[in-house]
């Protein structure tokens, strides 16, 4: 038997599956990170950290990881020659401050009590000043990369990260000689070799490092406008080679190969963001196919062999998800998020029962309308400030009215990027849902069906991700002779669940899409 | 001692108030409509009504008339000699048809089966196709009456009600001798005469039968544009005398007196609007003063010396509240139902908590912005239609914040019409808040203060209405030189709470206002 193994590192654990070659799960282990989230305090330290802080101990990856590897190894019953790849999917932007050999900074007792050393963590929010500060430089300047990121780069981002450690912590930054993704960083633990060569994904890259195929990183100029120490932090401390995901970054080192009981020389795949390993993992094999996954807030992606500035789009990447395309990378802001919001809000206990309540409402929700950005509008307006609304209210709407309204304002934001990527010449031909929530409650599947107006395949793994990773680790194994064909034979599932649109309704939510746009045009020229 | 009578004809009940000439309240009492509303089906009959239908039985109001007044009396300890006069209120329109000599129409045995000869109640809604036509018809003709009252007639009118028996009940209509108000028809029953001089009133005729003292009635030429058979429909059916409330109808029958326990001759006022009755009632005695008669809607009324056709004004009538005044009426069509179906919507149990709370969040509700037509919009849009909305919602508001931003946004409805009277040349200097909501939450009043940044306020009085009734009766019987000094005397309570406005948030709530105003005016344009 020939297996890949996936790994996905996600905000509190890591899970290991190992994926026979016709995309059969023969084991699925999750292993915690012992320190978790690093929020309060640093380790051995009582003193608090500062608020929206949020760190992660670096050697918690590979422990974790080869516990999972371990007890998958022994679930699947598989011996190590029988993994032909390993692929990893990482949490993004989570990045680290490394010595030149890799040693992570704050794992240097010198630094060690300096929180700006260790790990940042995705959502760690440190570094508002300094992505202020970047955006007003980069618009000031009419810097070209704004419009790959719908004009506004993001306080997660890798920049804002390092230039925080810069102004705050000014000697771990001085001192720090590698500055690299989380991801990143696992896989050259993985394949060894010297900082010049580090495998770099263009994922991580393209969406949170400001790169492209075409520009490369920002140039010395705007980063020195930016801040005088930061001209050179491209020369001098992000080496490596940029790979795409699904390419081999190296072969396994025999001192991992052991802690893990692999094989000392198992290809390995460049990594690739948790959410990007979706695509492949939702079994989107053809360009053109979106894939949306949804949970507290959503992020849908499309793989194309168009490359376009489309203008509001988080981001178009060269190789950003599989080698040979071109990843655009959208989002919605809230989803999960807003519908449980509403159920607290209407004093519900029970999201599915209010769901089948809608469910028996005519379309339109007699008369409710909504725009869904209780959390800002990511795509296309990527403004975290704008805020959400309900219209159309009479004194005979319930909590359930409000609900049906909320979901086809979600479904109609979906609509809003479909109709953006189409216009901008990206066509989008096929819709995959996966996530959590589609899985929840399939009723809201339906309502973006007929909002769409498009059939929905609902993609059966609950494990996306992992699946995607081990499908790139079977690509770097060169197991297949195209991403199309990895995924076709691993992660497209024949029975999987469709949702027809229902076509009387074309008409009406048509209409109602008008109605969104027009009440979202007020909502944004009203801040 | 002296005391005046009032009488408050509600929808369920009459209610007989003694008040002293210094305001005192000698006695109160209630008494029951024995056959209530008539919804279901006629009395002695199991043929169900049409929906919408809302009748009574016209020997229901004497009856627990002269029920209530002899229990007052007892409850006062007076003698018939110490009642100097006699004031009536009335729901309205409530109306009814009659026989030259005041006989109801549905008293004949003729037509005890047919219910559009029974007295039609306020709420009774069979009218619309009528109310249709006759709108159609007054807007193709450029009639000017609409303009009084903002462009359109209501369904719950004079006019439509006539026309509804006319084309459902030909039999009934042309047997019909005189139609009338049922306040006109209760006072007529007290005074007596003939039809010619019917005592009506020029409240109801001015705010519900379309009459102007500039103009009197709807010409024969509109009339006979409406329905042919409608043209002499004043001339021929609608006798009477025209005076103002507060100018004496005429003394008391003999047979009147007896059964009510009064004296022949005591003199009677011209009926006045429950809710007109209100203005007195609420100690309103100068002119300018805007009396916001809250509950689950609100009705804001005003005496003025000045005469203007305001745009948008629900009415403007000469002596349509007290001789001597233009009385302008404007509107809020949901006030309390709207704070209750929030409460509802957000699954709570009590208003007041919710207030609590709502009075703990700052002045803006944490940018929850709020358009308060959930009933459709009275003044000034006259539209029904119209629906009501929630903006600026983010994940982090709760139910209290959208209470907040209601109360804020009723409160704007209020600035809206001040502002509209201002500039339509019809000069507010103060503010009363009566009705069932300012008693019940104080901080309702608070916020309409805040946002007006103007005092209200609150009168003591729970039976505003019965009161203002008693007053008239005193002014028809000469007790006052003036209808300023009966209501000071009367109705004036230096003790009322005054709701002093928070002047810090001035600035603040100007800019909400204009808010207020842009999200109407994108609601209003996208209908």
């Amino acid at each position: 038997m020939k297996a890949a193994l996936g790994l996905d590192f996600g905000t509190e654990s890591v899970r290991a599956v190992l994926v026979d070659l016709r995309g059969r799960e023969l084991a699925s282990v999750a292993a915690r990170y012992p320190h978790g989230q690093i929020v309060d305090a640093l380790p051995g330290s009582k003193r608090p950290l500062p608020p929206h802080y949020a760190l992660q101990h670096p050697l918690d990856w590979p422990g974790a990881a080869a516990r999972a590897v371990r007890a998958a190894l022994r679930q699947a019953g598989l011996g190590a020659a029988e993994v032909v790849g390993i692929g990893v999917d990482f949490t993004s932007c989570t990045m680290l401050p490394t010595t030149r050999d890799g040693t992570p900074l704050c794992l240097l007792d010198e630094f060690a009590a300096e929180p700006l050393a260790w790990p940042k963590l995705w959502k760690h929010h440190g570094a508002q000043r300094q992505t202020d500060r970047i955006n007003a430089v980069a618009r000031r300047r009419g810097e070209k990369f704004l419009a790959r990121y719908g004009g506004a780069i993001g306080l997660e981002w890798f920049f804002p990260k390092m230039m925080e450690t810069l102004e705050l912590a000014p000697r771990a930054y001085a001192a720090a000689e590698v500055w690299l993704e989380a991801g990143d960083w696992f896989v050259w633990q993985l394949v060894g070799g010297p900082a010049e060569t580090l495998p770099r994904s263009t994922c991580q890259a393209g969406y949170k490092g400001l790169w492209s195929a075409a520009d490369g990183y920002p140039s010395e100029a705007f980063l020195r406008a930016v801040h005088p120490k930061f001209a050179r932090v491209v020369q001098d401390k992000m080496p490596g080679r940029l790979l795409a995901p699904g390419v081999a970054a190296g072969g396994l080192v025999p001192a991992m190969a052991k802690r893990f009981g692999l094989r000392a020389g198992t290809p390995v795949s460049t990594a690739v963001i948790d959410a990007h390993a979706g695509v492949p993992g939702a079994g989107a094999a053809e360009p053109g196919t979106l894939v949306m996954v949804m949970g507290t807030s959503s992020c849908h992606m499309l793989n194309s062999r168009v490359g376009r500035s489309v203008p509001g789009i988080a981001g178009v990447v060269r190789d950003g998800i599989l080698p040979g395309f071109f990843g655009y990378e959208t989002g919605q802001a809230a989803v999960g998020d807003a519908f449980d919001w509403l159920r607290k809000l209407t004093g519900r206990r029970d999201l599915a029962a209010l769901g089948r309540e809608a469910a028996a409402l005519p379309p339109g929700a007699d008369g409710v309308r909504c725009v869904d950005w209780f959390n800002g509008c990511r795509t296309p307006l990527m403004d975290g400030a704008l805020k959400g609304a309900f219209a159309g209210l009479g004194l005979h709407h319930r909590p359930a009215h409000l609900y049906r309204a909320l979901l086809e304002a979600s479904a109609c934001g979906v609509r809003w990027i479909v109709e953006l990527l189409c216009d901008g010449g990206v066509p989008v031909k096929r819709f995959i849902a996966t996530g959590g929530l589609p899985h929840h409650d399939p009723f809201i599947v339906q309502v973006y069906a007929d909002v769409l107006g498009e059939p929905i395949t609902v993609h059966p793994s609950k494990q996306g991700p992992a699946l995607g990773a081990a499908i790139l680790g079977a690509l770097a194994a060169g197991a297949f002779t195209s991403p199309a064909d990895a995924i076709r034979a691993m992660a497209v599932r024949p029975g999987a669940a469709v949702f027809e649109p229902n076509r009387a309704h074309r008409a009406r939510y048509r209409a109602l899409y008008a109605e969104y746009r027009r009440l979202g045009d007020f909502l944004a020229a009203r801040k």
